[in-house]
């Protein structure tokens, strides 16, 4: 699985368990990363505007994200599940906070942390995909999974356009570690990154 | 023309003039526009997250303008503009500080500015597409303008959803009032918004 390459650690038993068990909050919780994901993206475009590979493909992660945002909200509405404000797990400021904030640094950084955050939505989207009982619900997973899995490509592939490949692996080792800590303890409450 | 309900003011001769004489640069400004203007479509929906209707629609007012955003983006590149950071005129920031700060005003009057900035985008993209002379470019701003025709009344129509009717009418004439003032001296470098 290529997910390995990045990812340092695979996802608990315990994580599966907790979020089978509570299919509508991770739903909601889906719904605020979808959101968060296009924000990330365009953020981004407006942090290096003079960019254009940068600027070209992130745009077309946002639009992706926005579309996924929507489907999941769709979702939602089907369930009878209403829009609301979820606490985000600690996961998000932990990676967040390992961005270091002088450039070129912050921009090395931030396009390896997204592309973190991706691989472990896209293992865990698969693992959502294989343990869900419901079908139809499993099936969007899998959808979702497959064209997502270019994502965390994608940034890999940004971060080496702009920075030398020695550089951008090291980084992503000491991020990956990062990563893979701030999910050594599951989260008490049902998130997609708990 | 529906903009005259927005809109206290037209745009004046001295801005199409300014515009016409810069057209390279009012692109790239109006690249900056279109992504600003997904950021706070989607800034919204980060903000008022349970309110359904406004998150359904300004998602999709959100994925309209990435669209346009990489439309502009492929005239920049057609022409061998590259992208690049331009200053923004004094009229964005000048709508913001019209807005207050307290909830349900705060929502009530940035629903109602980004109506107005819509309405006004509407407005000049139409003077471009009747005074541009070149025809295929000419032709874009007749697309988009056609296509940005509904995104004022859209944030008018969510203004309604959840304020009413009256305080909404009295707000956007005190908003116009601020939007045509801020336009009333022609900026001196050329901008969509100038």
């Amino acid at each position: 699985m290529q997910t390995i390459k990045f990812l340092q650690q695979p996802t608990s038993e315990a994580w599966i368990n907790q979020a089978i068990a509570n299919l509508d909050t991770i739903l909601l919780d889906h719904s605020h990363c979808e959101r968060k994901a296009a924000g990330v993206a365009l953020n981004l475009i407006f942090r290096y505007p003079s960019s254009a590979k940068l600027v070209r493909t992130l745009t077309s992660i946002a639009q992706e994200e926005l579309e996924h945002f929507e489907q999941v909200n769709q979702w939602l509405d089907r369930r009878g599940i209403a829009l609301a404000p979820l606490t985000p797990p600690p996961y998000g400021a932990g990676l967040r906070a390992a961005i270091r904030p002088q450039e070129p640094h912050r921009q090395l950084d931030s396009l390896l942390v997204s592309g973190l955050i991706e691989a472990r939505s896209h293992e865990r989207l698969g693992l959502l995909a294989a343990h869900c009982p419901e079908p139809a619900l499993a099936q969007f997973y899998r959808g979702l999974m497959a064209s997502e899995a270019r994502h965390y490509g994608i940034y890999w592939t940004l971060a080496t356009t702009y920075f030398d490949r020695e550089t951008v692996t090291q980084r992503l080792q000491e991020l990956a570690t990062v990563e893979s800590a701030l999910l050594s303890t599951l989260h008490p409450e049902p998130r997609i990154h708990s």
